[in-house]
């Protein structure tokens, strides 16, 4: 079983949410290297969403590879998720200092939010009422709620002030907001070979995206009609697929949901500003500016 | 989501889990009332181990009423599991007192345990060569090592010494041995309405019991030839177990299986001569002797 879990962990990922911890954790002035055990567990925690959610959306590719049920099957998929939590509480639980009660609580809210925020993805799947505003507060619990988590564990860790972990909490929130509307982005308008996966994905899987929902209010009613007929359609597709695009693009949704990751990421920048400046902050500016750009 | 979650928290399950944690925590002098979050903590890591198991294993019945994955589907299967874990250290984590993180640590050690266990359990029905002594390592790890590390956390909680907590976790290791034998047991010669599910799902899902293995050991060649054809076999499900329960039968590993659980369940009685005399070792030795004689 621990195959499977290699596998997994081996995988090209950005590791975005060790990165950030590590980086908050030295931006209240900690020791970055007190908070590896965490990062590790943060980036496990993630790993096990990626493996028990590729099996629910039955997605074949991630990070340029089989996905785990596919690799192996459903079982073995649902098995080796299951142990990677265990494995990264393990891991977590090897955290020393006076913070530790703390940061496991922050880690389990975090793991409470990302399966809450995937029961609320699942349920839009099946409903044609979805409002943006809904979409958003999923997004804030499924990925905002543990690249958050990661930001406040690196900071409690390091022994930042309750003011600095907010911050950093904010920050991480924020950051995961722009993430997820530019992973959306990325679905419809990127490259399969960076991305590792087909594109489109979204659009098989029926998921309301930022760019649907939003190219919902901002188009003409029969965009909108042919958005939602496309969406719950058979047809093939990467016709259905390249028309969503076009209305995407001709309602303004493509732009907005870059002005969106802007306006999101700009309001991320804002939440340092109550940590002091150097280095350690810089390097937090430097992420959030990586991620702004990013293409995979 | 929190439905499915509500059904499974509501079964009829024994809760012997939780019983024993709270009684290990009052036999060390502690007061259970402590150990309440831990107790619930160590119900629902258990029940996301029957939610996915079910899964894993096409379960149709579990305490006499459909799996989830039945009721509802087996992405809501996989999705309450995730969120049971998550609970179940959130509750776990409202633990107060000085012992707090070594038990988060024991909860933990006992959830990556469980998820081994299962992952032999499942191996294991795809091998021909498997040993008594594997089968029993399973399950320690599958079935012994939540309850042993319920009447540790119990007893960690309770303010136990050193040598009372290291016995009452050899207490739960030897009972959830015990308690897996006459599982073996009554899937084969249980009465379905006490049971809550179908007599015989172990053959039919190839299970590696103890009594298959005791059986192969005890009986002649010809019958070891049929347990293995039987076994493996795709012929109708009552005609195969009720075969293989009189072949159980005439080796004598029905037998045998009764005086093991005799001899494991003395083991975990002579655990207690760490703990002191007490209506709390009173209450211990109850419980190993309610489930010595249990028919469900």
């Amino acid at each position: 079983m621990y195959g499977p879990i290699r596998y997994v962990l081996a995988g090209r990922g950005k590791r975005i949410r060790s990165v950030l911890l590590l980086l908050s954790c030295g931006a209240v002035g900690g020791n970055p290297l007190s908070a590896l055990d965490a990062a590790a567990a943060i980036e496990m925690l993630h790993s096990f969403t990626l493996v028990h959610d590729d099996v629910m959306d039955h997605a074949e590719l991630r990070r340029g590879r089989p996905t785990v049920h596919r690799k192996w099957d459903p079982n073995i998929a649902l098995l080796a998720g299951d142990e990677l939590i265990a494995l990264a509480y393990r891991s977590l639980l090897r955290t020393a200092g006076s913070s530790s009660h703390q940061v496991a609580r922050v880690f389990t809210d975090a793991f409470v939010q990302v399966c809450e925020g995937q029961g609320f993805d699942k349920e839009f799947e099946l409903r044609t009422n979805v409002s943006l505003g809904e979409y958003m507060s999923m997004v804030r619990k499924k990925t905002g709620g543990i690249i958050a988590a990661a930001a406040r564990i690196g900071a409690l860790i390091g022994g930042g002030t309750r003011r600095e972990t907010d911050a950093l909490y904010k920050f991480g929130e924020y950051l995961g907001l722009a993430f997820q509307i530019r992973d959306d982005l990325l679905d419809i308008t990127g490259d399969p070979a960076d991305l590792g996966k087909a594109v489109g994905s979204d659009v098989v899987e029926r998921k309301k995206t930022y760019l649907f929902l939003k190219a919902l209010e901002m188009s003409a009613p029969r965009d909108r009609a042919s958005l939602v007929t496309l969406l719950g359609g058979n047809g093939r597709a990467v016709r259905r697929i390249n028309t969503m695009r076009e209305i995407y693009r001709r309602s303004g949704a493509l732009e907005a949901a870059e002005r969106e990751i802007r306006r999101t990421t700009g309001r991320a920048e804002r939440s340092l500003a109550a940590i002091g400046a150097g280095r350690g902050k810089d390097m937090l500016l430097w992420l959030s500016r990586r991620l702004l750009r990013r293409d995979s």
